[in-house]
C-alpha cells in the first residue's frame, strides 16, 4: 500500500517533469553517446580470449598458490552478451556475412558484403545512418584495408573477393573519414591493371599518413585520412604482435594497433562525435594457421587498442559506448588435451618467439639452402624451445621427433612437387608442413589444442560499457548488434 | 538544469518514501525471490548448448534456407554472464571444487568439497544460509546422490571419493528436505562394510520414493524425501536420456531429470519458499567419452528439466529467481572439423541410438561371443549408421575402417591383457576402444570434435530470469555465483 502510494507520487513528479520537458522544447537530447567504438576481435571467441588471459596470469604469477587468470582491458566490462552468428551459408560463417549482419542488422551468405541472398538487394549500414546523423566514421584494421571485416562498414560487394573494387568505394563517395591499418592486398585490382587506389586516394582528396611520424602527427586538422602503416606483413597486414615486438626489442619502430585508434581518435573527435570500428583481423589468420602463441599476441594487441578507448570513455564518461565482440571462433581452439588432461603449461608458450608467417620464411630460406634436418631442429629449438635434448621441459618425443622429420621431408621439397593425402591435409591444413607440426606440438604440450584450419560455430561473447551498454545484457543474434547499436545511439532504421 | 530540478523533485519523492516506510517499520519485505532455481549442467559449456541448438534446428528444419539454431529453454533468458572457472589446483577445474565455489563462495583444491585449501576449515553454504532464511532445500541430479555436485549443496568432505561421508551428511542433520536422482553409488562404503544409507535414511525419518508411481506421488504431504529413480544406468547415475527415450520408444517407463524437478516443486513448496538446485550430471559424462550425441540428449534433457522451473516462474512471476550456468567444460568440444572445414552435418548424429555405454555393453556381449569384424561392422552399422556400403552419407573411408579394425582388435581382446601405448591413449582415453573409434568418426563426420577426455579451461556461460536476475549479468568468477545468489536473496554471508 505505502508502495503504491510512492509509485503514485513518482509518477506525478514524473509526468510533470515530461510537461516541463515538452514546454521547454525538450532542451536536451536523449542520452545516447556521442562516441561509439566498436571492436571486432576476428575468430576472436572465448577460446582465444581465456587463453590469453591464462597465458599472462601464468606468467605474470609463476610463484602463485593457485593459477591466477588476467583480466583483459575488456573483460570485467559490465555487461556481457552471447551471440548467434550463423550465416545464410553454414553455422560456421565467413567474416564478410557475420561483418554484414553486425553491420547492417541482415544475414546473408558467406562471402557476401552487405547484398542480400539473392545479390540484387545492398543493405543500408550503421556508418551510413550514423554518418546521416553528424557523425565522423572511422574504419580501423590489422590486416589490409580492403579485406571483408573492415569492407563491411563501408563497401557493398557481392563478393569479398572484389577487393579492389571495395577500396575503391572505401576512397569515393564514401561515409569515410578515417581508414587505417595495413595497405591494399590488390592496390591494382585482381589482374594489377587497374588505377591505383593511392592515386584514386589522391585525386579524392586523401590525406595520405604512410610513415610513422605523419601517422602519429595525425591531428583534428589533418582532413579525411588514410593511414597505412609502413612496415606490413604478409598479404599487406599490420606486422603480426610477436613480430612487432621483437621489432622494437631490435631497436626499431613499428606502430601498433593502438596506435591506430589513437591517431584516429585525434583525427574524428568533433563536435558531433564519431563512430570507428576496429578490427583484431590477425586473431583469425594465426588460428586458422593454429598458432595459439601468435593469435595470444594478436588478441594482446586488440586488448590493447580497446584500451585506448576506455582511457577515452575516462575523459568522456558520459558520451561513450564501447562494445567489444569478435565475429566466430577460429580453429576450434581448446583450453585443454588429451594428453595434459587437466593441466596447462602456458609458460611453455613463451618460448616461441616468431609467428608461422616469420618461420615460414625461415623454413624457405632451408628448403633454397639445402638445410639438413639438424639445422631444421637447431632453428626449431631456437624459435620455440622444442628440444632434442633429453629431460628438458620440452623435449621431442619419439613420436614428436617422427612428426618434425615427416614434415622436414616435405617442407624441403618444392610446394609443386609435395604429395599430400588427406593424413597431411588433416596434419598441416595447407600451411607450411614444418610449421604445422611444431605450433601442433608446442601447442599440445602447453595443454592447448586446435581441431580446425576454418571457422567454428561458437557463439561469441560481447562485453559492453558506457552509454546504453546494458542493451548489449543477454543473447541474440549478431544481426543485434546493429538493432542495439541503432538503439543506444538513437538512430531510426529505415 | 531542468534535468536537475527534476531529479531534485525525484530525490525528495524518495526521501519521503524512505520516511514513511521507515516510520511504519518496513512493513514490506525487500524485494526478494520466494523460490530460487539452480541448475548446473556439468561439463556444459558454450560448445555443448551451442551443438545441441544446431542439432535441433537442424532436425526440426532440414529444408530450410539458412541455418537455423534452436533456442533451448535457457538460451533467450534476459541476463547473461560469463565467469571463470579455475581452482585452485588449475585451469582445467573439477565438479568438487567448482561446485563448492558457487555453493560457498570460495575456491579450493580439485576434488576438495567445501574444505578450504588446507583441508581444515569447512565452508557454509548457501544452503545453510537459505535454511536458516526458512526455505525449504532441494537438490536434484541425474547420477548418483553421492556424486560431487550434488554433494557440494549438502555436504563437507577432504576428498570426493568419500562418498559414504557424503552420503551420511545428505541424511543425517543435513539441510535437505528433498534429494533425487540416481542412487548411491557406494551405499555401503568404499569397502561395502558400512551401514547400508537406505536403512540410515529410514532410521532418520526420510520419505523413501524409489518407484516411477511413488515418485510421481510426491506431493506437500510427503515430508523430507529421498527420491531415487528406480531403473538406473552405470554408477547408479539416472538413464541417460538418449537410452531411456529408447526405453519410452519401446512402451517401458523410464522417468526423466524433469519429472524430478517438478516432483521436487510439489514437494518443497511452501510459504517461505524454497532454493532447489538441480544438476545435470551426464553432460560431462557423455563428453569426457566424447560422445557428442549422448551429450545434446543430456543437455536436451537438462533443459527439459529448467524448462519445468520456466513453468512454475510463469505462475509465480514476481517470486522466482532461475540461475542456469555450467561448473566447467568437459571434452574441448568444438563445432567443426579439420575435414568438414565450414560444413556441418549434425543429422548425421541422429544415426546414433544409443549411448556409449549402452554400446560397451553390445561391445562386452561380442566380445565373449568372439563375434567377428563382420559383427561389429554390422552392429556399428545399426547403432551410428556408419557402413562399408558404398557411395552413402555415412560410407567408411578406408582409413576410417583401418582405425574400427584396429580399435575392434583391442575390444575383442580382455581389458587386461589390453597393450595400450600413447597413441592408444590419444585414440581411446581409457575407454572402450570400439565405442571411441566409433565415436570419434561419427562426431568428425558431422563437423564436431574433441580434443581431451578431460575438463578444459573454457569459461562457462550463465543465464538468468526473473526476480533479480540482472545481478548475473556481466563478467565474474564462479564465486561470485555465491555472492550473486545470496545478494539476490538478501541474505548476508557471515
Amino acid at each position: 500500500m505505502i508502495r503504491k502510494m510512492l509509485s503514485a507520487m513518482l509518477c506525478v513528479a514524473l509526468l510533470l517533469a515530461g510537461c516541463i520537458a515538452q514546454a521547454q522544447d525538450a532542451v536536451e537530447a536523449p542520452d545516447v553517446p556521442k562516441y561509439v567504438f566498436m571492436f571486432i576481435g576476428d575468430g576472436q571467441g572465448l577460446p582465444q580470449i581465456n587463453a590469453t588471459q591464462y597465458y599472462l596470469g601464468t606468467l605474470a604469477n609463476p610463484d602463485a598458490a593457485m593459477p591466477t587468470p588476467q583480466a583483459l582491458s575488456f573483460t570485467q566490462f559490465p555487461y556481457t552478451g552471447i551471440m548467434t552468428t550463423y550465416d545464410a551459408t553454414s553455422f560456421c560463417p565467413d567474416s564478410a556475412s557475420t561483418a554484414t549482419s553486425m553491420a547492417s542488422g541482415h544475414k546473408t551468405l558467406s562471402g557476401v558484403i552487405n547484398y542480400d541472398t539473392e545479390l540484387t538487394e545492398p543493405f543500408k549500414l550503421i556508418t551510413e545512418y550514423a554518418k546521416e546523423a553528424g557523425k565522423k566514421i572511422g574504419v580501423v584494421t590489422s590486416v589490409s584495408l580492403d579485406h571483408a571485416t573492415p569492407a563491411a562498414y563501408y563497401a557493398k560487394v557481392t563478393s569479398r573477393k572484389d577487393m579492389y573494387g571495395i577500396a575503391v568505394q572505401g576512397l569515393t563517395g564514401t561515409t569515410l573519414d578515417y581508414l587505417a591499418g595495413g595497405g591494399y592486398a590488390q592496390p591494382m585490382g585482381a589482374e594489377g591493371d587497374q588505377q591505383d587506389v593511392m592515386a584514386i586516394a589522391e585525386e579524392n582528396g586523401w590525406n595520405i599518413a604512410n610513415t610513422n611520424e605523419a601517422i602519429r602527427a595525425l591531428n583534428a586538422d589533418s582532413g579525411k585520412t588514410l593511414a597505412i602503416a609502413p612496415d606490413l606483413a604478409g598479404d599487406a597486414a599490420m606486422q603480426w604482435e610477436i613480430d612487432r615486438l621483437n621489432t622494437e626489442a631490435a631497436g626499431g619502430d613499428s606502430l601498433s594497433l593502438a596506435e591506430m585508434v589513437e591517431a584516429g581518435i585525434r583525427v574524428l573527435d568533433n563536435e558531433n562525435g564519431f563512430f570507428m570500428m576496429t578490427e583484431g583481423g590477425k586473431v583469425d589468420w594465426s588460428c586458422h594457421a593454429n598458432d595459439a602463441m601468435t593469435s595470444i599476441y594478436e588478441t594482446i594487441a586488440f586488448a590493447d587498442a580497446v584500451q585506448v578507448a576506455i582511457d577515452f570513455a575516462a575523459e568522456h564518461p558520459e558520451e561513450t559506448l564501447i562494445i567489444v565482440t569478435g565475429d566466430h571462433e577460429t580453429g576450434g581452439l581448446t583450453i585443454g588435451f588429451a594428453a595434459t588432461a587437466y593441466d596447462t603449461h602456458f609458460q611453455y608458450l613463451a618460448n616461441q618467439k616468431v609467428s608461422y608467417e616469420a618461420f615460414d620464411a625461415q623454413i624457405a630460406a632451408m628448403r633454397e639452402a639445402g638445410a639438413s634436418l639438424e639445422d631444421a631442429l637447431a632453428a626449431i629449438e631456437a624459435n620455440y624451445g622444442l628440444t632434442t635434448a633429453e629431460g628438458q621441459e620440452l623435449t621431442l618425443t619419439a613420436d614428436e621427433l617422427e612428426r618434425i622429420e615427416a614434415a622436414y621431408a616435405l617442407s624441403m621439397t618444392a610446394p609443386e612437387d609435395r604429395e599430400l593425402g588427406d593424413a597431411e591435409a588433416l596434419a598441416y591444413g595447407g600451411y607450411e608442413p614444418l610449421s604445422m607440426a611444431v605450433c601442433h606440438i608446442l601447442n599440445n604440450k602447453a595443454g592447448v589444442a586446435f581441431t580446425s584450419y576454418s571457422h567454428t560455430g561458437l557463439q561469441i561473447p560481447i562485453y559492453a560499457m558506457g552509454v546504453n551498454a546494458e542493451l548489449f545484457a543477454g543473447a541474440y543474434d549478431n544481426c543485434d548488434i546493429f538493432t542495439h547499436t541503432m538503439q543506444a545511439m538513437g538512430l531510426t532504421q529505415e
